[in-house]
């Protein structure tokens, strides 16, 4: 688009129409007064966060120091220290470690996947988080292909020996890429152990991306005890495709898979939190988080250590004010969310809870892109919150609060009654980079993610300030 | 962000929690019934769209064939042949050209500044779009830093002999780039003259953009016949501020430019278009465009290859749908936005225009992102459209339409009466890219650019088969 020297003449007439408009709007609404105090405020932020992008070069510090922190891992002990130590130099308060257990696997150096025979084609495949590796010479057996868990286990005795391979799609249609993640992802999780119940030997998942390329993404998987454990990969979107292909004019393909995967004991581990605290009800609590362990693809600038420079940088930009809410607003790195959840477990149970009340938790958990809204989740029978922050959260294109799903590291909170938030965005690249190499700092626009921490400085300070009844109806 | 086997269900309670909502919402507005009509055609071009976003393999033809496409390039001529060829491999009707006459203006193979002294230093700079060269052996000049074409016309003698460098940042508060662009853009446009004006020897400008690189972006500017014609050109953002740090430090800095641009006589070029003829109303039109030529830097895959390419893929979708609109939808892939606008005038100037009647004109000319909504611009005195379509486009998270600007190749159509709606898009990015080196392929996400697409597909069918009075209160 190149200049025109009539449109600002345009918008400003357009602007005028507009403002009438909305101040009709706000009269007959009746909602809007707030405004009037959130609008400077959401001004405020914005002047103290988007000239410089402060979250963006925390990322970058965090990707650098440790790029992959996975539970146990040298680099997740890294990142706990870099978030202490940069808490203390933004002269947060009472910066410290609680400390947790952690599961410990590992992916070890090999893993690989090649289609057998006269046209041998390798796979680019990945162990998925808690698999069990291969023998050494790996498993080489024929494929079949299913859609579902469902498909698997009605192979029956056709499943005996093969290595199923797990091959539904994301749904490109969903507007909203979790959706059609939530919708697939069983096949990941729960793939092994259907194809174990029929006598698989192994478990191969098409990547959950809707990407197509030739980089496979990880993520959990599970087994259980009454049923035998099978090592099991995901599957590039390139590889699954050409698989899916050999198949149908094969049927008796084989494919040979090695992983050299294995789960070592569970690791010490913490959680990192500080805090502005409340000048009148410090021991009421808003938790604005995100998770510092992440997948050891890539670099997790994605998931999560947007959301963890985020909380950082919310509560920066309310110290930047000189702000002193009324309530204590608490930044956690929570640990572990990848594989085990035990972060978010052991913050919710930990003795030092004991005293604290939590009015609300926020979370980032869907990637530093461009702010769209709030998903709220409360606990049932809780009314969800009237949309009184949303003209000031609007005015950052976050403008909606909706029913939805908070974030798994503030489950256990929410749990217990307290109201959780996630963050909202642009979803349509999360999964082109999730779990995988291709989760890179040079993905993230530093305005983008400056924005989320510029949504969740607002929630939190208003929650801080006036409470849950701040937000309610 | 991990899996949760809880969040499928607490997601079901959710959902029809909304659904409750959304429902009473609907009788309360009584504006939800044309959801009954739109929203199965929105989930019908998803299906069309999203599992192979053709969009996307159209845009990367077109800047693997045409990357430097400037008005009267030998890349311009390519890329009107291959816009002509795929609306016939697409099978659009009444495919043709219509020939215009468009300013050449060409970069030269050397375009580069330093500053001199004891501590030289290269500064990334790139002529701007009509500027005149520098002497062969360049310009050596002190440098004199202004935030304003006022300051600069301010100088007085002070400006002699000197060159003007115009280093205003774009506003980074602003949730609104093209906001923050035109806000600044005036040092680009105006630099020259008001450098000249005041005996200046050259304009140097800070780059329109907020991404902290060594990129220079381009751009046109203008010259006035009564004031000397100076060389311009724009410095990326790490140069102009390397440049501002070392005047402030000598404040008698010198800086030598050397530029060998040159204006070349006008050349031929054209607009093409080809259409879904309409079936009751052929000679009513629905334009859906974006423009062709780029700036000679990058592949203008952001500006404006995507808009093109939306046009086809709008119509392409209408299309596999066995949609038989009553008017007739044409995509245009207008010529000269950049330096000129020769293609939006010729478009409606042209003879073949008599006997056609304009119903609306759609552009998409702010980048491939995701889409958010629509700008509506009309003649004075016409109401804005009320909101029916907007369940619709909310489904694809483009649920507005507000006053703004539409598009500089649709303005000559706004002039003559014609309702002008431009793709309004997330905007954070799109500076990073524009003018630049950086507007490359690899940028664009094939999801976000399919979902422009079918934002003016759904917009433009409705406007086809209802006329204006479809989108009217």
């Amino acid at each position: 688009m190149g200049s025109n020297p009539r449109l600002r003449a345009l918008l400003l007439f357009f602007l005028g129409l507009f403002l009438t408009f909305a101040s009709v709007h706000a009269r007959a609404q009746g909602t809007f007064g707030d405004s009037a105090t959130y609008n400077p405020l959401i001004r405020s932020f914005l002047n103290a966060g988007m000239w410089n992008t402060p979250a963006y070069d925390l990322l970058k510090r965090l990707v650098h120091i440790a790029p992959h922190r996975l539970s146990g891992s040298r680099d997740a002990a890294r990142a706990v220290a870099w978030v202490q130590q940069s808490m203390l130099s933004l002269k947060f308060e009472k910066v410290h470690q609680e400390s947790i257990t952690v599961p410990h696997w590992v992916r070890g150096k090999i893993e690989t996947a090649r289609i057998l025979g006269r046209h041998p084609y390798p796979l680019e495949v990945c162990a998925l988080g808690k698999s069990v590796a291969t023998p050494a010479q790996g498993i080489a057996a024929e494929v079949v292909e299913v859609h579902s868990l469902a498909e698997a286990k009605a192979l029956g005795t056709k499943g005996k020996g093969k290595i199923i391979f797990f091959n539904r799609p994301m749904d490109a249609t969903l507007m909203d890429t979790f959706e059609a993640y939530e919708n697939s992802v069983d096949q990941r999780g729960g793939g092994a152990i259907a194809a174990a119940s029929v006598g698989g030997v192994a478990a191969l998942v098409r990547s959950m991306t809707m990407r197509n390329d030739r980089v496979p993404h990880t993520g959990v998987m599970g087994y259980v005890d009454s049923i035998a454990k099978v090592p099991a990969a995901a599957v590039s979107l390139v590889g699954a495709d050409t698989l899916s292909a050999r198949i149908r004019r094969s049927p008796h393909l084989r494919v040979r898979l090695v992983l050299t995967c294995r789960t070592l004991p569970d690791a010490p581990s913490a959680n990192v939190m500080g805090q502005i605290t409340g000048s009148e009800f410090p021991n009421e609590i808003i938790v604005i988080s995100g998770h510092v362990d992440c997948w050891d693809k890539g670099e997790g600038a994605v998931d999560d250590g947007s959301g963890v420079v985020q909380a950082l940088e919310a509560l920066r930009l309310i110290k930047s004010l000189g702000l002193h809410p009324k309530r204590t607003i608490r930044a956690v790195a929570f640990m572990n969310e990848e594989n085990g959840s035990r972060g978010g477990i052991g913050y919710a149970r930990n003795p030092a809870r004991t005293g604290e009340r939590h009015i609300a938790a926020i979370e980032s958990d869907r990637g530093g892109f461009t702010p769209r809204g709030f998903f709220y989740q409360v606990p049932q029978n809780t009314p969800p919150p009237a949309p009184r922050l949303l003209p000031a959260l609007g005015q950052i294109s976050a403008g909606y609060i909706r029913p939805g799903f908070s974030g798994v590291d503030i489950l256990p909170l929410v749990d217990i009654g307290v109201p959780g938030f996630g963050l909202d965005v642009d979803s349509q690249r999360y999964f082109d980079y999730h779990h995988s190499d291709n989760d890179r700092l040079s993905v993230i626009n530093p305005r983008e993610l400056e924005l989320g921490a510029i949504a969740e400085a607002l929630l939190g300070y208003i929650l801080a300030e006036g409470g849950l009844q701040s937000v309610s109806p």
